[in-house]
């Protein structure tokens, strides 16, 4: 097995992704928030870049629910924001989520070319793991970032998964994401640019949430092909 | 004091580097030839991205010497390639050189908004550390990464700058650096994805030649107005 984390999202496009498994990580909050929804009964999400391009699905499809943020605020007139706690608990029975989220849909755009998508996050490290080490191959880590710059929390966890795996050759990005997280302890991460942002909105108990590690057996799958994601059965 | 890495040239454009010191880290080997080569008595240099940028600047004046690398290798018809080694040890009675690298020539343009820019290498990190030590401000270092994607090396020899600076303030990505600096033996660095490639070539002598620390007292500053570096008097 070989791994290489994609350490800033402005390099995504000098990777090659061919033949590899790529796992998209956004701990705060986007892929955190999908494991949860689905959890919670939904049966798909559809990423989306753009605002205009949710309406637009949902104008198709009135019964899709729409979720996303901007500058980690809920977008005016959609269902949801992207707080895992508005799913935390639920039971829903059934629907599709239209998401919108900036660096979370991006990266999960960016993954195109790839085998497969998986989403990780804190809370499904072991659940992405595990599913990691049934597949033989290439893994590529793409953490989403903060605005197209290094989030030190996404990083943290692909070196987290990555220690769970057993990989002959790491990249330069890989073996810096493993010393992220054998040096760094998970309490600090409320302290990177993105936990500081959250904090001073008042997000503590999203970052609480987000930052439990292994809490999940949920495993999120996105299909390039169709574009829908959904928790893998 | 406050300081950032920028881990990933795709990066540079998120980052604002107004009032800042910027540092131009390319140890495999644009800021380590260049300081090698004003050393050896060269007045000034001249960073171009495009060699045909270079090859006009040369029908201009005819006297300048023309300094660089595609793929690591020599450009066809230029007087230098891009390794220190062509210099080391020689006595210029001065003259000018115009360089296109493919990665440090393009993170020095990058860092046009800064306050200042200075080159950085291992060779001359102590000489850099001081003279920031003195600068009292925000430092953002620049690593110039292999080929648009993160580079350990100078992303190490970031980490060993900062290790000599008393900074309040660390940026994710300036944390990152450090525990690279402190984890990573310089023995590992020829192994790095740049490095690989550099011993495949058979650059050996240039590996070892780059890697050596604070072996050089010369600062390089860089004037984003005329376009011109040279060696601090």
């Amino acid at each position: 097995m070989k791994a290489e984390v994609i350490l800033s999202p402005g390099e995504y496009v000098h990777h090659s992704l061919r033949g590899a498994t790529a796992v998209v990580i956004d701990v705060f909050r986007f892929t955190t928030t999908v494991l949860t929804a689905l959890e919670a009964g939904l049966d798909r999400f559809y990423p989306v870049a753009e605002v205009e391009e949710a309406w637009a699905l949902k104008e198709a499809n009135p019964r899709v629910k729409l979720a996303g943020e901007r500058q980690s605020l809920k977008i005016p007139g959609f269902d949801f924001g992207n707080s895992p706690l508005e799913h935390y608990g639920k039971s829903y029975s059934g629907g599709d989520l239209v998401c919108s989220t900036t660096n979370g849909t991006r990266a999960i755009q960016a993954a195109k070319g790839a085998e497969e998508v998986v989403l990780a996050s804190l809370r499904s490290a072991e659940a992405v793991a595990a599913y990691l080490r049934r597949s033989a191959g290439e893994i590529v880590i793409l953490p989403a970032g903060v605005d197209g710059k290094f989030s030190l929390e996404d990083t943290w966890c692909a070196g987290l998964i990555l220690s769970k795996l057993d990989v002959e050759e790491l990249g330069d990005g890989a073996k810096t994401a493993l010393l992220l997280w054998e040096q760094i302890d998970r309490s600090q991460l409320v302290q990177s640019a993105h936990g500081r942002r959250l904090q001073n909105l008042g997000l503590h108990a999203d970052l609480e949430f987000c930052l439990e590690i292994d809490a999940s057996p949920g495993l999120v799958l996105w299909d390039q092909f169709t574009g829908w994601g959904a928790l893998s059965r």
